[in-house]
């Protein structure tokens, strides 16, 4: 089975992916979440209430472009699409909180659809949400006003394929696995597998900048996208007229990452590569987490590259290794990953042999394949027994990356600890370059009485750190609602400034995701 | 004798590079040119006449900012910085004509030093040019209005070298080969090599989107470039914490390609390598220039890529491949150059082979791994000779490209033969990319009485293929003035209006480079 098999996720609000592949916690993972003083929360899910909606006139501006039948204002259909899958949004969404919920959701299926609801939606003031995949974990989809939001699974085509140049035209509301078949038809991959993979979709991966595990050998998303349409409220960019160019600033690089802000990206022109015919995962032991950084930044700086290349820390190690009944534990040591997307390159081997690497075989390769969209599925039943659990990631040059690392894990551990709840912070790289990498952190500790409130105290000690020690706020979430202070001040006021000018002349009402990427003015 | 070894070229005004390295024509190639009816022109180069310059309170403005001494206002050092390197500035500048020549050139020696000087030209509405290496072949050099340069010389220095990132800071005055001497001091390479590397420098390289000949290995300066600083009227930005990152649209992609009419980027962090141990040149004959297209996207698309990678069409080939007595003639068939840095490598070879390549060993190699930085030094005695000769570039998505070839060859020689001067048209790749190449074009014929009106139309006849046949009007050459208005078409009003609205946030004066990139307001 490959990526192209996996079916679309459907997708259930405030629970992540497919509920037929929702997992149980083992029993001695439960008995671990004892040791961190987990316990099961007394309430149970609260069920949202409706509130009033949009006017009758605003529908009517909504349904004269798409039609009566691709207006939804039920509350079904808006709690759907209500927020993402951060767990601040899966709490809020347990407790039934409707703050952020659109006040309808429309279906346009194509450019000129998306352009006409853009313009009229600037005259009417109605503020909107682009909503590809819904995947954010960011707060990408909770805007700072009432809002109505534009679900684009009705642009579900490839418009293009071009062998000669291996580019493919997609529209923005195909799904990863969508594209994947797509392609796949045709004998071609995209090679873009983020974990979010069943959920996210096209339009999604341009705007919030998608990197995937493949992303050693089939680069980020922002570096497959060769060409871009954007509708805005005052109308249409295309952009992509040559793979690179000196025609100016690269504007598809303004586009990726916008987020919304500026408009809604309607198709994309991605490079496409033939299908592998052959595919190879396997674990790697490295003594510590210093000596298999080294070793995948050898593997980075002078090759040959594997597709996929992730290392563990020894405290992801520890839970990664051990039988799926053992969280903890293990063999000690670090476990990295390496996959070939084609044959098995025994020079890949070889450099991580010579850096200390002991090659673990196939086992722990094929166990990370199978279970590699698993652990998204882990937090909704974390959630449940009363865990805290959260991730957040960051990317540096490489000699930032280890005081970046003990930077961004002493603030979460000091944040949460005062807070009584002393964390389990687990670690990884899964994105390399050859002037750095990027770092995921995953956090796991006993909920407060107000876990949003204690999460946002642990992610702001965590953001902070990040900002000291020289790191992104983010290498592939995004910035959403979550990031944007710690955004403005990465990039500094004349950044925000200039980008702010882009929108008030492609967006002059500010109806495009307002608060999103930018604070509204 | 590698890069490292060069000199930074002399520059003289009106004539490329340094006066040592000049040539002669070959008596064959006089012949030659007969055949296309070029007759030697029979003014002789007049003197610039000094004229009105800056006032004295204007130049106080300057002084009170980096000093007397470093404020020029002579006619000599003002006539050196005029204009660029296009055939049409030096015809100008045989003409003797100072209507761009600026009123003052500053010589700044720091950051601070150049935000200083651009807060006050703004306050005093001094327009600026910033002035890198001068090697601008699109009109980079000459704003809409009187201006004063600032020649960015002093910025001479590595700020930085990070060997675990294996990053560089090097100032933007910094030229071609004094990068590579510093570099290579500490065993490390850059890597850009394009064919203005003798004059040229970082600062140039950054905000032009210059493209080396050794692109293929080492790609181009937009993607060495992982953080750089920018000095505005309004103040400094600072971007690149991480090789990539989702914060946002990547805006050193916004700055890379804004030619100075955002500010003046004062420095960059690029990635670097270490020093190759060997190099291996050779050349490759294929039986024309489609079988040869075919061969380089196999290996732009499949790999393994070599260094260095192109390939001249018949005409060119036929001029390439001659015996130096002999311009024209050849033994037929197109020519392909490979190059390593690093071990030669079989598996590239052998896929030239399979698509029907012929290996002609290091002998055209070497010759043109010799010659590379010789062509534009050809032109000075050309156009003494009466020759028009210029070279302009393109890019698209490889399914483009034949179509692409021929109507801008198709459009040259229409527009020059309607005008009684039937061309020469050459043309080559030597840029690659997975879905799509460079064409760069040099065309030769005689001049009319009006040699820049002549080029003038066929500019414009080979810009209108470009738009037609769907190639960006520049792949490395930049937009400057000479593009502006095809720019524009290409990526439209509203994103005219968008790059409008960020340059008036940073610079809301409209002093930095005024006309270049985008029309002033």
């Amino acid at each position: 089975m490959t990526e192209s098999d996996l079916p679309v996720a459907q997708l259930t609000p405030g629970r992540w992916g497919d509920p037929s592949h929702s997992v149980k916690l083992p029993a001695a993972a439960l008995d671990a979440l004892k040791h961190l003083g987990v316990r099961r929360p007394p309430h149970e899910p609260t069920a949202p209430a409706d509130r009033p909606g949009i006017t009758s006139e605003q529908v009517a501006v909504l349904t004269d472009v798409v039609g009566a039948k691709h207006v939804t204002t039920d509350l079904d259909s808006r709690w759907a699409h209500t927020r993402g899958y951060s767990t601040p949004d899966l709490l809020r969404h347990r407790a039934g909180d409707t703050s952020d919920m659109p006040d309808a959701v429309v279906y346009p299926a194509s450019h000129d659809e998306v352009l006409a609801l853009l313009t009229a939606c600037a005259r009417h003031h109605l503020a909107v949400v682009p909503y590809s995949g819904g995947t954010s974990v960011v707060g990408g989809l909770a805007p700072d006003r009432r809002f109505i939001t534009l679900d684009l699974r009705r642009l579900d085509q490839l418009l293009d394929l071009d062998e000669v140049s291996r580019t493919a035209t997609l529209q923005a509301g195909v799904r990863g696995p969508a594209a994947e078949a797509l392609l796949a038809a045709r004998g071609y991959t995209l090679g873009h597998f983020p974990q979010s993979y069943e959920g996210a979709s096209i339009g999604g991966y341009a705007a919030a900048r998608s990197s995937g595990q493949s992303s050693a050998g089939y680069g980020r998303f922002d570096q497959m996208v060769v060409g871009l349409t954007l509708a805005t409220p005052r109308g249409t960019i295309e952009l992509g007229r040559a793979p690179m160019s000196a025609a100016g600033p690269d504007l598809r690089q303004l586009v990726l990452g916008s987020e919304g802000a500026f408009g809604i990206i309607t198709s994309v022109v991605v490079r496409i590569r033939p299908r592998p015919t052959e595919r190879h995962f396997e674990g790697w032991r490295f003594e510590n987490f210093e000596t298999g950084l080294t070793a995948i930044r050898r593997l980075a700086q002078d090759g040959p590259l594997p597709t996929v290349l992730r290392l563990s820390d020894e405290a992801e190690t520890a839970v990664n290794l051990a039988d799926p009944d053992v969280l903890g534990g293990g063999s000690g040591g670090v476990l990295a990953i390496i996959g070939f997307d084609g044959p098995y390159n025994q020079a890949t081997a070889d450099v991580l042999t010579k850096a200390g690497g002991q090659n673990l075989g196939e086992g722990p390769g094929e166990l990370w394949r199978v279970g590699r969209y698993r652990a998204p599925y882990l937090r909704d039943p974390l959630l449940d027994e009363g865990a805290l659990v959260e991730t957040l990631e960051t990317a540096a040059f490489w000699s930032r990356i280890p005081a970046l690392k003990a930077a961004v894990t002493e603030a979460l551990v000091g944040a949460l600890s005062a807070q009584g709840t002393p964390p389990l912070v687990l670690c990884h790289v899964s994105h390399v370059y050859e002037t750095g990498a990027s770092l995921y952190f995953t956090v796991i500790s006993a909920q407060t009485d107000d876990p949003i409130g204690q999460w946002r105290q642990a992610k702001m000690a965590a953001s902070e750190a990040i900002a000291s020690a020289g790191g992104t706020i983010s290498h592939h979430h995004g910035v959403g609602t979550d990031h944007r202070s710690a955004y403005a001040d990465e990039i500094g006021p004349l950044a925000v400034e200039a980008l702010q000018a882009v929108k008030h002349t492609l967006d002059p009402d500010g109806v495009m995701n307002p608060g999103i990427l930018l604070t509204s003015r």
